[in-house]
C-alpha cells in the first residue's frame, strides 16, 4: 500500500486524535466532567429554518429532485441564491456561473489547490498558525507547502518573512480570516498592504498569484468588526466557502468554490476548478443539501452565543492569568501555554480533563487552542480544572 | 492553471455532456418529448422507510447528533448496521472495524486507488466495457490504467487478454458486477477461475493483487441470479458501495469501503484507504446519511421496476431488430449501434429525441449504452423513435 497515506490514516491529525480521545475519557469519567475543546462542532443549533427546509424537500418534492444527481457544477437555484445573497451583502454581480457548489470547505481547498497547481515547483504559503490540514491538502496537489512564520504581535500577517520569501514559484497564499486558530480578523488595511505587495509581484514575476480565501467563519464576527470582502480588493481571489459553521452543519459537506469574473482567465479557471473536483471523486455536491441552500442561503445560526462564549472563557482565563491572543471572531481562543513544549502541556491539561489543542502543528510553537464552541456550561465548569492547572505551574 | 484539470473541467465525461444537452433539449421540446437514457438516476423512489427516518432523525435527535462531524471512518452504529447487514446475506463475521463510511462509490474508488498505488510503475486493470470514470480516478492515484479488452461474446472476463497484459506491476483489477454498462453478471465459476489465476499470480510475483469489487449495482439482480460475495472466495478484496442505486440516493452521496480481515496486512491497508480519504479532502461522509444508514443499512427500493422496464426495453428492441446484450441486472441495456461509429450514431438518435450513450468512453467500439432506469412511460413512448431510427438505417 501506499505509505504516505498509511502515514496520513495512522498518525492523525492531533485535532481528530484528541476528539476520540475525549470520546473515550467521556465514556470513563462521564459526559459532563470531561472539558472537550478539541475540535470545531458547533454548539449552537443550525438556524432556525434549515432543519424545517431539509423536513419540506424530504416530505414535499419528488424523490428525484431531492435525492437525484445535480450537475457537477451544482444545482442552478442553490448557486443562483448563493451568488444573490453575496451580492446584496457586498454590492458585486456575481451570477450562478461563478458558483461551483462543494462537499465543504476541505473539498474546496483540496480543489482548488489541486486546480492551480501545474508543477511541483509551484509553492503554495500559508500564514501561522494556519489550520492544520493545509499541509495535507496542498501535499495531495503536488505544490510545496511553505510557511509564513507567525508574526506573534498582531497574529496578522507577518509582510517581512513574506517578503523574503515570495519567489517566482509562488502560486498562492492562503489567508483565513477570521482565522482558525486565533479567532484574529485581518484588517482592511493589512489586507490592501498584502494586494498592493502581490500587484508588484505579479508584475514582477508576469504571472497571477492568487488569494485563496478560507472563510468558514466569515460570518462568525463580533462587536461589528469588518471581515473585508477579499475579491473586492484583489483580482485574483478564490473563496472557498462551507456551511459547516455558520449554518451549524459540519457533519453534513456543504459548501462552494467562488471563482469571481475579475479572477485571470476566470472562465477556465473555473473549468479547472471543476476538473479538480471530479479528478477527487467528488460527484456532485449532497443533493438534499443543495436544495436546502436554495431557500436557506442567507440563514445563520445563532452566534450570539459563540460571543457569550468568548466573553467569558477570554476574560475568565485573562483573570486566571493565562494569556490570550484576543479573537474577534471564529470559536477559538488561542492561549500561551505555561511551559515551552505545548504537547507536554496538552498532556498535562489532559490530567485536569481538559481537552486542548497543542500548537505545533498550526505552525507555531508554545500555544494551545481552545474551541470554545461548546456550551457554556462547560465553560463555566471548566474554570476551576483551568485554575488548577494554572497553579500547578505556579508552584512548580 | 492545471491543463490535465482543465481539461478534465472542460471535456465532461460524455455521459455528464449527455445529461446537461437532455435538459436543454427537454426545455426546448418538453419533457415528455425526449426520451433521456443517459445517466443513472434512479427513476424508483427511495426504499419507504428512508425519507421518514430522515425526517425522524432531523426531528428528534439533537443537532449535533444530526449535524454534527462524525469520526473519519464513520459513524459506529453506522458501519456495525452495514457489517451485520452484510453477515446476513453472506455468513461473513464483519465488524464496524471493516467499514470505511465514504461519499458514493466515486470516493470509494478513488480513496481505495490511492491508498494501493505506490508507484508510477503501479498498474490498475479495467476489464472492458468498463465505467468511464475509473479512468479517472487511477490517474488521480497516480497509477497506470491498463484495459483488457472486452469478450464480446459474454461480456464476462476476457481471460485470454488478462493472461497476456498481467505483470508484475499489476496491483489491482477492477470487477464491476452487475455491469456498468452491460448489466452482465459475472458467474461463480468465472470469478472462480479468476481467484485460481490471481492466487498462482500472487505466488509468482511475491505481492498481493487486490480485486476491487466496485458494487453499487449488487442489490439489482433479476430471475434470483447470484451476485456471488468475492471476499468470500478471494483473500485479497476490498468492496467499494455506493447506496445511490440501491437506496436510489444518487445525489446525496453515501457509501463505504470495505476492507475485510483477510487483506493481507488488513488493518494497514483500512488505515491507509482513511489517510488517502483525508488526503483528497474528505472529511465524514455526510452524517444524517449515515445515521439514516444506522437505522436503514438492509433497506432497499422497489427494484421491481427495473426489472419490468428490462423486460419491455430488451424485448421490444430486439422485437425492432436491435441487437442487445442480455443483462441480468444493473439498469444498463448495452446495443450494437447500427452504424461502426457509436458517436454518429448517438448523433443520429439525437435527431429522434433519443439520448444514448456512446461505447468509446466505456472501452470498446460500436455500441451504446441505454440507461433504462426511468418512468415505464419513457419507455413505452420511446418505442416508436427506436423504430424510425431502425427504419432510417434499413432504409439506407
Amino acid at each position: 500500500m501506499n505509505k504516505e497515506m498509511f502515514k496520513l490514516g495512522s498518525q492523525r491529525s492531533i485535532i481528530r486524535e484528541l476528539f476520540e480521545l475525549s470520546k473515550e475519557l467521556k465514556n470513563k469519567y462521564g459526559v459532563d466532567k470531561v472539558y472537550d475543546f478539541s475540535i470545531g462542532n458547533p454548539s449552537v443549533a443550525p438556524a432556525s429554518d434549515v432543519d424545517k427546509t431539509l423536513v419540506d424537500i424530504i416530505t414535499n418534492e419528488s424523490s428525484v429532485y431531492t435525492h437525484g444527481y445535480t450537475s457537477s457544477q451544482g444545482d442552478n437555484e442553490a448557486r443562483e441564491a448563493i451568488a444573490k445573497d453575496l451580492n446584496k451583502r457586498y454590492g458585486t454581480d456575481y451570477t450562478l456561473y461563478n458558483v461551483y457548489m462543494t462537499c465543504g470547505a476541505a473539498s474546496s481547498l483540496s480543489i482548488v489547490f489541486k486546480a492551480l497547481t501545474e508543477s511541483s515547483e509551484d509553492e503554495i504559503f500559508a500564514i501561522a498558525p494556519y489550520f492544520t490540514e493545509y499541509r495535507v491538502f496542498v501535499n495531495n496537489s503536488g505544490a510545496k507547502f511553505r510557511i509564513v512564520p507567525a508574526d506573534t504581535n498582531t497574529f496578522s500577517i507577518n509582510f517581512k518573512e513574506l517578503e523574503n520569501m515570495i519567489n517566482p514559484n509562488t502560486k498562492a497564499i492562503i489567508i483565513n480570516s477570521p482565522n482558525n486558530p486565533t479567532g484574529v480578523i485581518y484588517k482592511r488595511n493589512d489586507l490592501e498592504k498584502l494586494v498592493e505587495f502581490l500587484l508588484n509581484k505579479e508584475k514582477e514575476y508576469n504571472h497571477p498569484i492568487y488569494i485563496v480565501a478560507d472563510e468558514p467563519y466569515r460570518e462568525i464576527a463580533y462587536d461589528g468588526i469588518e471581515v473585508p470582502h477579499i475579491p473586492s480588493i484583489y483580482h485574483n481571489t478564490l473563496i472557498c466557502y462551507s456551511y459547516s459553521k455558520s449554518l451549524s452543519l459540519p457533519g453534513d459537506r456543504i459548501g462552494y468554490v467562488l471563482v469571481p469574473n475579475n479572477v485571470d482567465d476566470s472562465k477556465n479557471v473555473f473549468l479547472a476548478c471543476l476538473g479538480a473536483g471530479r479528478s477527487l471523486g467528488y460527484i456532485c455536491a449532497p443533493s438534499l443539501y443543495q436544495h436546502m441552500i436554495s431557500r436557506c442561503a442567507s440563514s445563520l445560526s445563532n452566534i450570539k452565543e459563540y460571543q457569550d462564549n468568548r466573553n467569558i472563557i477570554y476574560n475568565e482565563l485573562e483573570k486566571i492569568g493565562y494569556e490570550c491572543v484576543h479573537p474577534d471572531g471564529a470559536f477559538y481562543l488561542f492561549v500561551k501555554a505555561l511551559e515551552d513544549d505545548s504537547y507536554q502541556f496538552m498532556k498535562k491539561a489532559l490530567e485536569y480533563n481538559l481537552v486542548l489543542v497543542p500548537s505545533d502543528d498550526f505552525g507555531i510553537k508554545g500555544y494551545v487552542r481552545i474551541a470554545y464552541c461548546v456550551s457554556k456550561d462547560t465553560i463555566l465548569n471548566s474554570l476551576q480544572a483551568f485554575k488548577e492547572l494554572y497553579n500547578y505551574y505556579s508552584n512548580k
